[in-house]
């Protein structure tokens, strides 16, 4: 049992159970999508380039996808401004361009209008939801529909991680030379993470702790990763109200490091593998420089070697560690809401589908 | 004079000497660069989109592009991941792409080499930088050079408005639909803006007074103006250490709105016009009725008469209004500093040019 016990019974939120839930989701997601991807192909497979829409936790997958599909299949892959299409109504030429819009309802209207207004100049359309027969699955020239099932926590969880399982697939079905096996073997890793960092001592409990004392503080990767880096962070200000600046290390290097300090940690997120893993250990460094306590999510024995605290990340190699990545910074998010004495299932101001006004 | 007196004399810092230094940098800048609209229509005259490349500030900068040339020129523009570059060395087919790379300094390693890159992949190249001479300058095909002369403050002020007064003769010069005229009356424009917002009574001095008890805020806009609100964010956070938390009105709905409370005021900034204008006034009613303070920067008088305290913004066409909607922010930001006993010209762990590591 980690220390963070709080007004609400552990097991009893929704949001821990459907953090549990997770290994199941993706495997049901997994099974279903896996051989999808040669609709994606017959879509999307002469393509030039792909434009992602979405909005809060949806849009932190979208990064995801923009990272994955230009190392991997090379093509370019940017985020799209919903507001050109809604609010200027732009007619720019999308001809050879793959629109992909995400949304875990499948009923934000704005991202929906967005995808209509692509298709108008000439996109190729995939929506990727959790929802069949929502607007945007039917709306869709492909529709991969994630298996999470219902999710009632307002903070999104498994359906985050099932959609980046998703951008997986749409990254095979555009060709990339990727182990479609080692997404096969994603939920057992994801399973295996989760009993590593709920057991007694793992950490998890030291950092709840500690964290439970600050304002705010900064999580920070790099390249693949920080896709998790701006989702923990999003789910600390949906879950703990706390500040929590999701940013790149090079972004945080332009400017923002001057807010870390005593009072203000970092929490810095890399896969045990990968081109960015250095970057990760010299950030680790500065911050601890700069008097700040810096907590390690991932990058193995040499990130953890220069943290002040560190959690383990999955087995997984870097292109899937997203995926795992998130899953430690879900129940820090969880245990550390509940220690503040919120109800992570229901933060104030905030519903489960959300309409741009 | 506002009551935002602080340990440095107001006149001493160069932070402040640089916002008013600010018309007569666009002045030389416009001057400089209107008539190379021809070389810019030249080498990209048929681009079939443009892809950013910068950091910190100067992304900010680039998220103004994105959007300008979008509602503009019919054409896709966005941001590109540097570490795509740098640490992937991804092979990605950029012909037909426009790749520019902003940096004040001309000297940010990273973007230099990200746009070597860029034009091995078939990428016509231009370079946004303050510094003739510098890498940046040597190596664009095209390089627009402002002329906002030496920035001795670390937070950047006067260069980032000549960085957007940059963009729009890069609009111009890819077709644009703009008045040219409107950009040579930019420089008085921001003359009289910042008379305005200097004068007694403006409500600066009393916003720098609220601002001082807090730990931190968000601040939000949408569309053209979205740049503007990311470069508040961003000053604040570098110059007075504050939790400041950039966002577009529909990001925020979707999960951060749950940070705004009675210790946690929103700035929201918009344009006197445009289509993002009522999502203003709607944004500003939802974050008072969440018991938080709402300031607004421009927007005119249907956002001030929703908000707590107002500060008027520039009479200026949308699409040249966030070069002035920044003006009262960087002023806000300075005062602020001071007040908080910070020197704005030297925050903490931050130099002049950045390398990211």
């Amino acid at each position: 049992m980690d220390s963070a016990a709080g007004p609400h019974d552990q097991a009893a939120t929704h949001m821990r159970a459907e953090i549990l839930e997770q290994p199941a989701a993706l495997r049901a997601t997994i099974g279903a999508l896996l051989p999808r991807c040669v609709e994606v192909a017959a879509l999307a497979g002469r393509a030039r380039q792909v434009l992602f829409f979405a909005r809060g936790t949806s849009d932190n997958s979208a990064v995801y996808g923009t990272y994955l599909i230009q190392t991997t299949t090379g093509r370019l892959a940017s985020l799209g401004s919903p507001s050109v299409a809604t609010a200027y109504r732009s007619w720019i030429d999308l001809s050879g361009v793959l629109a992909v819009g995400l949304s875990q309802s499948g009923r934000t209207q704005e991202i929906v209008e967005t995808l209509d207004w692509a298709r108008e100049r000439g996109a190729a359309v995939v929506g990727i939801t959790n929802e069949a027969g929502s607007p945007l699955a039917e709306m869709a020239d492909v529709a991969l529909v994630t298996e999470a099932g219902v999710e009632l926590a307002v903070p999104a969880t498994k359906t985050f991680t099932c959609q980046l399982a998703a951008l997986a697939v749409l990254a095979l079905g555009l060709g990339a030379d990727l182990d479609a096996v080692a997404l096969r073997r994603l939920p057992a890793a994801i399973e295996d993470l989760i009993d590593r960092t709920t057991a007694p001592g793992s950490g998890l409990g030291k950092i709840i702790d500690e964290l439970a004392e600050v304002d705010g503080l900064v999580v920070s990767a790099r390249g693949l990763a920080y896709s998790a880096a701006l989702e923990l962070a999003l789910k600390i200000k949906e879950a703990c109200y706390l500040h929590a600046m999701g940013i790149s290390y090079a972004d945080l290097q332009h400017g923002p490091i001057a807010v870390v300090d005593a009072g203000t940690p970092a929490i810095i997120i890399a896969a045990d593998s990968g081109p960015t893993l250095d970057a990760a250990v010299n950030l680790a460094k500065r911050v601890i420089s700069a008097g700040a306590r810096g907590y390690a999510i991932g990058g193995g024995a040499a990130l953890a070697a220069v943290s002040s605290r560190a959690l383990a990340g999955p087995a997984l190699p870097e292109w899937l560690a997203p995926i795992g990545l998130i899953v430690p910074g879900q129940l820090l998010t969880e245990g550390l809401s509940r220690r503040l004495g919120i109800d992570p299932d229901s933060p104030r101001g905030l519903s489960k589908v959300t309409q741009t006004t």
